[in-house]
């Protein structure tokens, strides 16, 4: 199976990547059939691989000659393998009728796989992590991670049909729910390439703009595409309670234009939802929002800049410029 | 919080054990408050710790000199979160309303809730088990023993309502469900101890004994307890699909005596239950199931008769023997 073609632009990281791949598709082999199908369609789905991939480049600014190429396959594939068990996961709490343009676990096979799925999911990247490391605080640090992820994840379920959500609290959520593990995975490359203190500082601050750019821009897409396009039901988050920043920002000082809408929660009709969503524009939330992500962008691609010279440097910049530059 | 008063009868471990539930305690706080109050009744509603004890026995099988007692806490610990985390998100499977005689986190606090709160502990286990070893074949070993146990409770789901369910494929579920850990309990005693290799290879059989064993007689208590002493709704399973040793064996020969009763199957009565629970008895099943739980009782008892004496051999055999002899 090869993977997304996006990479074909970037042959520095495209074997490596492809190994990577290949890496994940050998430890999900599962006796139960069905679970290893649902994994199985989950891969193949198209997932980019861009935690791993930003993994790999960050792995290049050390000392590439001592490096032990098992364990940067391995640990690329944990991160993508834990990305994976915590979008199953979400996808019980959203009830999300589809996910990449496929159905969900949970509305394919039930909720009780969905379960067992995330949980095998996350004990393969167990596994994983302890191929990619001879250091415990590598461990250490993934564990950190993701209870980290989890409370972003908990956060936003706390903050549900809450019209009062500002600015700070979405940042927080989407720091742990996305920009966590961005940053683990730059982290973790510069750290298992023996990179520098400094690199394996910027490295972290790289990842976690990125982040919070991407999520930002994620969110974005659900005001500016439609549903055919983006492969997801568009708005899904908004029945569900889940308000994004360019809603959060459409909100401000307007918020009695949207209550009648807002207020009716999971019961809004897709009229509603449209009504919603062209004031969210009408009051300037999708280009505030847009502005928020470029000022994330723009902070990491300065840190890219101060970069030392690497031939990766190049790669990691044109990636980061086409990755948030997205056609939005 | 005090622990259970069992471990009164056994003041050899209890002080090591009570640490590691304060270790336990310490390790899950969490900002979301929800989530942490579900985790703290979980901790304080009286689960006996067996796991951790049986770890802790273990653990003086070797050089007692040279242990380190944070190690040895934080690894019993993790033994009992793992456990934990594997309960949350069974109920949500089972869709069990109550556990330990109070209400499951789902059936209190909702899927959402449940899902995370199991995340959170595998994230907690997973920290634990970092702070308890310096060796990465530790780590290898709980992931391999994390997947066997989602393995079980996969083949369990997968042949819910199966009434050609074999004693082999019954033994092969719990074998992953509940004797795993137990088995991992020993070894990992065994191990962090330093105990030499007949003690370490013991440790796992006696471990899997023990598990299968205690598995069979949970089993067997739903069909000789009634609901108020087992603190549980006695005979959920069987509306649930999930057969277990006394139904299967007094299937033997007689499954058109049942059939009329299980085809209902989540549509079983109180009454149906009640008909079939009486017809497992009078078909031997529960006798049957009880001398197959001695079997296993036995072998495990013997092994520990075996082991280099010491005084936690004593207290290994006693607890082993009141834990298998439980009153049915």
């Amino acid at each position: 199976m090869p993977i997304h073609s996006m990479w074909d632009d970037f042959p520095e990281i495209k074997d490596e990547l492809a190994e990577s791949y290949a890496v994940m598709e050998k430890k999900v082999h599962i006796r139960n059939k069905e679970v290893e199908q649902v994994i199985f369609d989950l891969l193949r789905s198209g997932g980019k691989l861009l935690r791993p991939a930003y993994f790999i480049l960050f792995s290049r600014f050390g000392n590439t000659k001592t490096q032990n190429h098992k364990q940067i396959t391995h640990a690329a594939a944990s991160l993508e393998i834990l990305h994976m068990a915590t979008l199953v996961h979400d996808d019980i709490i959203d009830d999300s009728p589809t996910r990449r343009g496929s159905p969900t676990v949970q509305s394919k096979y039930g909720k009780d796989i969905a379960v067992y799925t995330g949980d095998f999911l996350f004990a393969v990247y167990f596994g994983l992590i302890a191929d990619s490391t001879e250091s415990l605080s590598t461990i250490r640090l993934n564990a950190f991670v993701m209870k980290r992820i989890l409370l972003g994840e908990l956060d936003q379920m706390h903050l549900r049909y809450n019209t009062e959500i500002t600015l700070r609290q979405y940042l927080r959520n989407i720091n742990g729910k996305t920009a966590q593990l961005f940053s683990l995975s730059c982290l973790q490359g510069a750290k298992i390439g023996q990179a520098n203190l400094a690199v394996t500082t910027s490295s972290q601050h790289i990842g976690h703009n990125i982040g919070i750019a991407f999520q930002i821009l994620d969110d974005v897409l659900d005001y500016t595409k439609d549903s055919e396009s983006l492969k997801k039901p568009v708005l899904e988050d908004m029945k569900q309670g889940v308000y994004s920043l360019p809603l959060i920002l459409a909100l401000r000082g307007n918020k009695k234009k949207f209550d009648p809408f807002l207020s009716k929660g999971p019961n809004m009709s897709d009229e509603d939802v449209q009504i919603v969503s062209d004031l969210v524009s009408q009051y300037g939330g999708v280009d505030e929002a847009k502005q928020l992500a470029k000022r994330y962008t723009d902070k990491a691609l300065k840190a890219i800049r101060l970069l030392p010279e690497r031939p990766e440097k190049a790669v990691l910049y044109q990636l980061t410029k086409q990755l948030l530059h997205r056609d939005y």
